[in-house]
This record gives C-alpha cells, sequence and structure tokens, in this order.
C-alpha cells in the first residue's frame, strides 16, 4: 500500500496518526467503496431481468443508493493520504469473482440476491463500526440507512412465494449459494489483507491474526442471514 | 391515452384543468422520463467500455444523475391524474431504436454519446419549457442543472483528441450519426402523438400540427449540438 506509506497528513491525529490503522482503514473503506460500486453494476445489469418497467426502475434505484454511497468513502480515502482506485485495486477479484458465480438465472433470484447483499453489507457494516476512529464511524454508520428500497424487494419475494411455493424452495438454496459465496470471497480477502484482518478482529495493536474472532463475526453474519430468509419465509 | 381521460383532479386549475393540455404534458413528462430512464441504463452499459475504474465510476455518476431525474417525474404524472407506466410505453420503441442505433464502439464513443445526449436533452428542456405550466416548468427546468458531470466528459475528449488527432474525424462522424439517429426517432415520435406535438407548436388552442414550427426547433437543436461538437473541436 505505497500510497499510504507517506507521512499521515497533518491534520490526522488519534488512531489516525498510526500508519498501520490507516492502512487498515484505506483498505477497510476501499472494499466498501469497490463493493458498492459493483453491487451498483451488477443491480443495474440484473434490473434488465424486471418483468415490468416499474420493477425494472425499483431495481435500478436501489442500485442508484449504493452508487450515491462511493464518493464519500473516496473522499474519505483521499483524506487519509490514500489513493482511492490503487486501494480498490487489490479487492477487484474477489467481488469480481463473487458476482460471476452468482448471476441471478431470474427476476427472482435477482430480487433474492439484491437483498441479501444489501443486508449483508449494512450487518458488516455494523460489525466493523466498533473497531473505527469516530470519523470513519460516522462515514460507515451513515451508509448504513433502513433502506426503503430493499422492502421493495421483500414485498415481491413474498408475494411472489405466496402464488407460487415451489418458488420458496429454490430461492432457498439460492440463498445459501449466495451466503456461501461471499463467505468464500471474505476468506480469501480475510487471508490476503493482513492490515485489514488484523483490524476487524480488534485493533492494530493485537500481533498477527485472530482467526477464530474473524469466525465468530461470520458466524454472526450467517445467522442474520438466516433470520432475514426466514422472514421472506424461505427455509434457512 | 386512457389514464388522462378522466376528470381531473381537483387540485388541477388554469390550462392543467383542461384535458387536452392535461394529456399533452403528462405524454411529455412520460417520454422524459422514460428518456432519463433508458439513457441511465445505457450509460451504465457503456461505462464497462471505461479504460480505467475512475473514468467508469464518472460515467456511473452521470447515469446516476439522469436516474435521480425520473421519480419526480412519475410522481408529477400521478398528480396529474395519469399512470406512469403505462404513459412511457408509447415511447418505449423509439428510445429503444435510438439506442440500439447508436451502440458506441468504444469508450470515446461512448463519451460523445453521454455528452451530446446529456446537452440535447438539456436543450429540448429549455426549448419545451416555454409551453408549460408554471409548475411543471419548474420540474423540467430544475433537471437542467449545468452539469459537473458533463464537464468530465469534454474533458477527457479533449485530451484524447489533442493527443491523436485522426480521432477527432471518426467523432465528427459519430457525432453527426447520433444527431441524425436522435432526429429521425424525434420526428417519429412526433408524427405518431398528436397531443404532444400540439403543445410544442405552440398552445394546445392551436387546431392541426404546425410541422414546419416543429422543424424550426429541431434546426435549432441542430443548430446547437453543432456548436458543441465545434467546442470539442470536432468539425460539425
Amino acid at each position: 500500500m505505497a500510497e499510504s506509506d507517506a507521512a499521515a497528513p497533518a491534520e490526522l491525529t488519534g488512531a489516525l496518526a498510526d500508519r498501520d490503522y490507516r492502512e487498515a482503514v484505506v483498505d477497510l473503506l476501499a472494499v466498501v467503496a469497490y463493493g458498492e460500486l459493483s453491487a451498483f453494476e451488477r443491480l443495474v445489469e440484473d434490473a434488465k431481468l424486471a418483468p415490468t418497467l416499474e420493477d425494472k426502475l425499483a431495481l435500478a434505484q436501489m442500485a442508484g443508493a449504493e452508487l450515491a454511497k462511493v464518493q464519500p468513502l473516496i473522499d474519505r480515502i483521499s483524506k487519509l493520504g490514500g489513493d482511492p482506485f490503487a486501494a480498490m485495486a487489490p479487492f477487484h477479484e474477489a467481488l469480481d469473482e463473487f458476482h460471476a458465480h452468482t448471476a441471478p438465472a431470474d427476476w427472482h433470484e435477482g430480487l433474492v440476491k439484491a437483498f441479501v447483499g444489501d443486508s449483508l453489507a449494512r450487518d458488516f457494516y455494523r460489525e466493523i463500526a466498533a473497531f473505527l476512529d469516530p470519523d470513519t464511524r460516522d462515514l460507515v454508520v451513515s451508509s448504513v440507512v433502513e433502506g426503503q428500497h430493499s422492502a421493495f424487494a421483500v414485498d415481491r419475494l413474498r408475494q411472489a412465494i405466496a402464488d407460487d411455493p415451489p418458488l420458496g424452495g429454490r430461492l432457498a438454496l439460492w440463498g445459501r449459494r449466495l451466503m456461501g459465496e461471499a463467505l468464500i470471497q471474505a476468506q480469501r480477502v480475510a487471508a490476503d489483507r493482513d492490515a485489514l484482518t488484523a483490524l476487524l478482529v480488534g485493533g492494530v495493536d493485537r500481533p498477527g491474526l485472530d482467526l477464530a474472532a474473524l469466525g465468530r463475526m461470520f458466524t454472526r453474519l450467517t445467522e442474520r442471514h438466516s433470520e432475514r430468509m426466514a422472514e421472506l419465509g424461505l427455509d434457512p
């Protein structure tokens, strides 16, 4: 992360004056930014599967909400002395692979993916908020707005499953697959990015990786995913 | 337009109490809404041609700005007693055909299309503003915000043409083709939608079509397009 190796910008104090911490935060903001940007692209792509123009617009608006989160993250990375696009580069492969392995076959799979992806991102932001300095935390938490947009996906899915119960079985499997692919890529990112992982498991003052703590976070994320699938009326 | 045939919503007064006028305005807002929505979709598609993630994000943000204009137009159509998605249906073919005939072959063609399309839309909104009741006019004019986003396209294009002058010749031809395709589809919409055309050429109190007046508007739009191509350093 050559872009963070420079001396700290003068206005950075507290945890942010620490180069390792700053590197970790830049990494974190970069993975979130690229995650939102790639989610935007895929949601627009998946919106092509919509049965009506109204549904297409609703999914496009959900995509637009993801896109709107990107610029503040980029601005924050720049303020921390990072190069936003260089910082995102290490995460392209994991996120692109996630999307390549989870291309929805139809509109309902697309809706489940939109809902699951959006919810999982919110849960992840809440998990990491505790480990962040106040300014970065505010930025991350502010993007966890309760989604009027994903409420649309829940409504549509509940109705579709009520109309066609076998669809529920197929979408339950699809939900499991989405979560499995997300975990595969998350583990990969965690293994590749030491500074980021150190931040996530409890602060840069703890030496080495604590894979058990990271595992517990993944377990919590999985549990919440299961609860949400149950809310949809799907067998998690 | 069965959705506008109902009695006027009680709060509509002035020109809006007139059913023909209301039909024409619903038509106009619908073509603008579908135009913005389809522009959004195509810009995101064209963003895939971007040479860098930074360029891709810039074009995606231009797309996001188009998308953000759609909901207020939809809300206004509903307020006028129209069904927004039914009202857009008559315009799908013309706009979809425009995009099908103007798929950019590379990033620079995509940038020219983004810039030309965005600018042409603004010019069109300014042209029609004079024919609208105050509330509708405010809505249409408010979407003519001077584009920080399209400034990005102009910068990139000027630089690319300076670096590779023969590119300018190819993009000049491309610009002409975009304008030609836009006119073909606009004439088609004008011929199909009598109420809309009547509105455009001077108000619903004037009987019949005045194709000469409509022709003059198209001429003005073409002249401004030529001026913009010249600004880019392209032979119009």
